[in-house]
């Protein structure tokens, strides 16, 4: 007989609220929370964020592995990943929130919303130079699902978009760039630099001043801007705040950290050029994403194939 | 023979930039800056803003009025207007500039960006809660070239979106709601409400604490919020502020206002619940907007038809 029962294994969160939403999916599919398995030979899948040690080892069944995060770098690092499917979670209630939140950083560095509130403090009316959208150059590192979803609303605004990614991509009205001869050129063209590429090996530490000092210098914003809402990983803070102070950088919006949360003493907080938000761009609640999961599994017992799996070698 | 001159008649703007944009756009077409006019037996086309007095007096061969800006308030509440047609500027650079404005003012209320700046100024590292785009409902008031542009970006970004115009409107994936009877029930269901409209002897104050307390009181962020990028005479400054106070607004973004500048002793300047701009959401340029002029002008010339004509008995 098959193993189809399924068990949470989550580090830091709270379990019960996912074990209530797949309990509403499937009240027919028993249900373990970490570490409470029993001798876990019903256990066919397993939903984990940052699951602790020794999970993988106790669940000789497993069938799949469910990231409840978008990102799978909490996974993949490790050295235990049994040899069953990783899925990463891909869901449209995610990807809207990701895009509002990048769509809304891209706007407030082009429109210079943080100068307007400085100003509004300082009750002082004045308007400011306003390049059109058509004249300012986006580019977007990381073209998955995510990176096209905000591509196709930047492109609806106007806003002149390229991207880059490992392998080529196309998308409509958004020119492409990609593989590693291609990322010098890519960082040219850019003023504003969006950054959704998940972390691997490759791309550890790759938003460093190496890579910032590349960005156009002849755009229309009064200097090049970073937007990452990738993984903290992917940036060196400390190049961050140096290209800052240089002009390298005109502004910054980042919603993820080397270290989360961001500790009080990091110089980012007190910057106005920069704009902190706390790993909230496209938050996972356990309501919008389980059912998606749920009928991912009830596909896959009926013989049809996963989604979103993920490339061991490529990290993602 | 036809009077085929331009007269440039601008009361507060730099005429010689406008000035500048016809003579490329056209050098063979003789053209004037009032109040140098000569016989102005020559002069068939007006291109003015707040038009000084006395001008259209002096203009007896005119066969057109182009207004320089989008609004048409400073030229219709005249009783001193000739019996040619007045036009009203419609642009595809003015309207993505006002899209930006209007979605980016919709997404910080949306994505709580006012608090997320004060959490950064006192280094503070929380998670608000945040709804879902289709939880939100977007109202927008005046569903005319710009109030369609900006609800095709917010229907894509996934808000619940509803537009209320004098007459029936089209716009894919925006309910319609329209006339006086409709108004209660258009406020009833609208979280955020985006002001677009004209301002006529219909709208003049429209914005008042009778309508605001219409809104929608169930609501997923906490209050319904005012964004007003139409004309500064639609509100009453004094009841937002009261709204503001008893809560029956939850915040606000104003590009526009009764008396512009803002005076410094608004009370509307000092609130962290309130975006105040400019009045640049989305300013006229010469050299975007006179070329599209030239154009209209060529067209009617050649016994075509001119756009975007006023209706006077509206008033826009």
């Amino acid at each position: 007989m098959t193993a189809r029962g399924i068990v949470i294994a989550i580090g830091e969160w709270n379990a019960h609220e996912w074990a209530d939403a797949v309990h509403a999916a499937d009240p027919s599919r028993r249900l373990w929370l970490w570490p409470d398995v029993g001798d876990a030979a019903d256990i066919g899948y397993a939903l984990v964020w940052r699951p602790p040690a020794g999970v993988f080892a106790r669940l000789r069944n497993l069938r799949a592995v469910f990231s409840l995060g978008a990102g799978v770098d909490h996974l993949v690092f490790r050295d235990d990943l049994p040899d069953v499917p990783i899925v990463r979670v891909v869901d449209a209630d995610l990807t809207q929130r990701m895009v509002e939140w990048v769509v809304l950083q891209v706007l407030m560095h082009h429109r210079r919303q943080r100068t307007y509130d400085a100003q509004q403090r300082a009750r002082q009316w004045h308007e400011l130079e306003q390049p059109a959208a058509r004249e300012v150059r986006v580019g977007i590192m990381g073209m998955g699902v995510l990176g096209r979803a905000a591509a196709a609303v930047l492109v609806g605004l106007g806003f002149d978009v390229a991207g880059w990614s490992r392998r080529p991509s196309t998308a409509p009205g958004v020119r492409d760039f990609h593989g590693a001869a291609e990322l010098g050129a890519f960082l040219a063209r850019t003023d504003i630099l969006v950054s959704l590429l998940p972390l691997t090996r490759e791309t550890r530490g790759i938003l460093n001043m190496g890579l910032l000092r590349q960005l156009a210098r002849d755009g229309k914003l009064g200097g090049p801007v970073l937007i990452n809402a990738g993984r903290g990983g992917l940036q060196v803070e400390a190049d961050i705040v140096a290209a800052l102070h240089a002009g390298v950088l005109a502004g910054a919006s980042l919603d993820v950290f080397e270290t989360e949360p961001l500790p009080a003493e990091s110089p980012l907080w007190g910057r106005e050029d920069v704009v902190i938000t706390p790993h909230c761009a496209a938050a996972s609640t356990a309501v919008a994403l389980v059912p998606g999961m749920m009928r991912q599994i009830a596909t896959f017992e009926a013989g049809g194939a996963l989604a979103n799996v993920v490339d061991r070698g490529a990290g993602y």
